[in-house]
């Protein structure tokens, strides 16, 4: 993937959901994606300036560095954006597991498939 | 990923986002993030059944395959589910690009970093 083009925070569409926008974080080696969240415009900011990963929480209505509390921050190397500017990927390089089962990824699960 | 875990449809949790989940397209081949959009209940269903991306759209408010109008269809192989059950990832062999740019990714920008 080439990204010459670099946008700004300022194009980023927060109105489409409430003043957020959907986070998908990918481990920027071996390019699982590792979970998905929300940031507003203040986790945007803060994620570009301190270059680890911070959200929006739904449930606790605050803004939210991953790890705060368990450690495992996630390192961001970029931030890439889709063509309508509504998601967001953090290319991450995580301390420790993305979930709270202490597993790398949130997605450890999958749909039953119709036989 | 180890995903020997299976849940099924009626254990997602639409009710977080007024009947929608996020949904993360990968690829499975190369597992670069192609687009992120939302399903419904029956998006779901109807990936499951034809094995084809459909999802909700919300400007249109609409079922939608992805791929009905351009042909770029999306054969969907699994389905992850991640631990709070409300963002899903479709794995998925795109028969043509994903964005309507014509590049296989939408994320096909990046966000300016602080130097």
């Amino acid at each position: 993937m080439t990204s010459s083009d670099e946008v700004s925070v300022e194009e980023l569409d927060f109105a489409r959901l409430n003043g957020l926008i959907t986070v998908v974080v990918q481990d920027a080696s071996t390019k699982d994606v590792l979970m998905v969240a929300f940031a507003n415009k203040e986790a945007i900011l803060r994620t570009l300036k301190e270059r680890v990963a911070y959200f929006w929480s739904r449930s606790r209505k605050k803004l939210w560095m991953k790890g705060e509390t368990s450690g495992n921050i996630q390192e961001v190397e970029r931030v890439l954006v889709d063509c309508d500017a509504d998601a967001v990927i953090y290319l991450v390089r995580p301390r420790g597991p993305a979930c709270h089962t202490g597993r790398l990824s949130c997605f450890y699960r999958s749909l039953k498939m119709e036989d």
